[in-house]
């Protein structure tokens, strides 16, 4: 009999975080692709333009006009998923029953341009020009999550039109609501499961781990590590650590803003880098509800989902058996994390070969 | 206060099925689409192509050669996610820690060809053709579900480009296994949750009470129904349940398959009547799983994903919000279900106006 080799048997990880398995297929990697082909936009963007409604001082959708805002703007989403209004609601027969159960759901959500400069994005901007983004999403956490029924504050930003960003103006979103939305939800159940267990956090204590196993490690500085997880699904998913057991943003000290700021720079740099190309993804910030309650169990963490596997235009696609059985994916964690680990951190567009 | 509207407001809806709320933003259906256009390719295709290392008598990838078949045609998938070796694995430190739980996992991928004709689609073919692809998923289902070691058998298709299909001849895949996949075990618990509480399959139950409300009925035959799950994530999503208490294929009578093979050719000319488009999706089959214990938790049905949202080229995307947060969709299912419901039954193709 063969002996078990993880760079060549398929087998498949644990997500503590999730409490999932997914199926990796090391030796799938050489598969040829006759599949889709991902259009790749290299247009070089203006710093101002008139047909962005996140320009400034541009008319948006919905006749709203932008001020002549420079650095980072905040504004509502002008086709919220969530609206504020607070609706009465009885449950009828067809709710009470188990398998239609229905409820309102209350929210806001909001658009934040991360600069005035269209033509940027999160790797090409100054650390201290992320830095006041960085400040935004603090504001926007604490005046959010201090509202009376807005229980979870999600930030997010999807990058690139692969995934289903509409305007290439650098920004973010927030969707703020009453409930803990799923995967906030079952994160928050298996922290907390492992923390009673513990006393520590299970991201305390993983990061720990992997520090000393290092293969895993794509960047780190003081107060912030960068790693592929053990479990990531997506080719190179990567997640951001605080080193700090810190429940969410509000508890960054002035340095570790910067420290988080300068991360963020180096991660997305890499990431361009990879396939030379501003490369999209979708990520978003872990932290604790903002339902009033102490949570101990939380701690920061940002997680980074990138569709593409093995070029600009050739992206892994969960589907069929993704989506009825298990996340698949094809290299390895450890594969994934040494190509990372090696790109420069100068971003290919500002290097004079 | 405004009292709430389900086709109106925001609001939650629970899926039994995975034990997960999705959110419903119906307000937003009508939000304008500036971001990426999928490709629509509507070339006719012949009925053998010589470049396709699916069609009879052609040369695959790896240098083996099709037979001259005639029919649907079943193969070894020529880079598969699964290996049938039988790997020697000794748990390290590392597998012990809970953090880092990595198992070998053994498996079978086949592709199963509908038809040696290059230029079908499921809608296209005849009722009676469908059948015999039905006969090799029964087939197949029994002799992999027989092996010692393989305890669950994933029948899925990818159709079109978009849901990363790579070859347009008609054809599905099987993904047969040693574990339960993720989907299909949690599935599998919230079923038998059920089971053990009321004697009757959730399916079943839920069956009986969308006959009777029947406003996410898509279409019925004597025995199958086709409908919008009141939970249904995309946009037309929709589930085929059997009316009997089925818990897998190999249960089917003659009239059944026949019922069967005639409700999925209504259901996906449907589809590709919806935009006039050959419609994409990811389907697949949940049923019980082969491990050769008893389930009487399980009920058949066949699930439908597909991501187009507006038109041949808009389709939702599930990314940042979704991935981090929860799923999210716009238009209801109840105006899903009659739009669908409303769609003829004669393919565009072949109409004559
Ligand atoms: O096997 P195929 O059709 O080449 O590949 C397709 O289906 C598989 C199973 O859902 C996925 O893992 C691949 O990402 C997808 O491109
Ligand atoms: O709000 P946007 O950027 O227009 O829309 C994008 O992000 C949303 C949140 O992840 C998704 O619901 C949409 O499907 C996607 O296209």
């Amino acid at each position: 009999k063969v002996t078990f080799s993880i760079t060549e048997h398929p087998h498949r990880r644990y997500n503590p975080l999730l409490d999932q398995w997914i199926l990796v297929s090391p030796q799938r990697a050489k598969r040829p692709w006759k599949g889709q082909q991902e259009k790749v936009n290299e247009e070089k963007r203006p710093q101002h333009d008139k047909s962005c409604y996140l320009c400034s001082g541009n008319t948006r959708v919905n006749g709203d006009k932008n001020p002549n805002y420079k650095g980072p703007f905040v504004f509502k989403n002008d086709f919220p998923s969530l609206l504020n209004e607070d609706i009465s609601f009885q449950p009828n027969d067809q709710d009470d029953d188990e398998l239609f159960r229905i409820n309102p759901e209350r929210g806001i959500n909001r658009v934040i341009c991360f600069s005035d400069d269209h033509s940027l994005t999160l790797p090409e901007m100054k650390v201290e020009d992320i830095v006041k983004v960085i400040t935004v999403w603090q504001e926007e956490y604490k005046s959010l999550g201090l509202m009376d029924y807005i229980n979870h504050v999600q930030i997010f930003e999807n990058k690139g039109s692969v995934m289903g960003c509409s305007n290439p103006h650098p920004h973010c979103q927030i969707w703020a609501q009453s409930s803990i939305p799923t995967q906030a939800e079952i994160t928050q159940k298996n922290l907390k499961k492992y923390y009673d267990k513990n006393g520590h956090t299970l991201l305390e204590d993983y990061l720990k781990k992997e520090l000393n196993k290092s293969e895993r490690i794509v960047l780190e500085n003081e107060s912030f590590v960068v790693l592929v997880p053990f479990w990531a699904t997506w080719p190179y998913e990567t997640m951001i650590i605080s080193k700090r057991n810190i429940k969410n943003i509000l508890e960054f000290t002035e340095e570790e803003k910067k420290l988080y700021a300068a991360i963020l720079k180096e991660l997305t740099t890499k990431y361009d880098n990879l396939f030379e190309t501003s490369f999209p993804y979708s990520a978003g910030i872990h932290q604790s509800p903002t339902d009033g309650k102490n949570h101990p169990e939380w701690h920061f963490h940002m997680h980074f989902y990138p569709p593409l596997l093995r070029s600009a235009t050739v992206k892994k696609f969960m589907v069929g058996y993704e989506m009825l059985a298990e996340a698949q994916r094809d290299i390895t964690p450890e594969q994934s994390a040494e190509v990372l680990r090696k790109l420069s951190s100068v971003h290919y567009k500002t290097r004079n070969d």
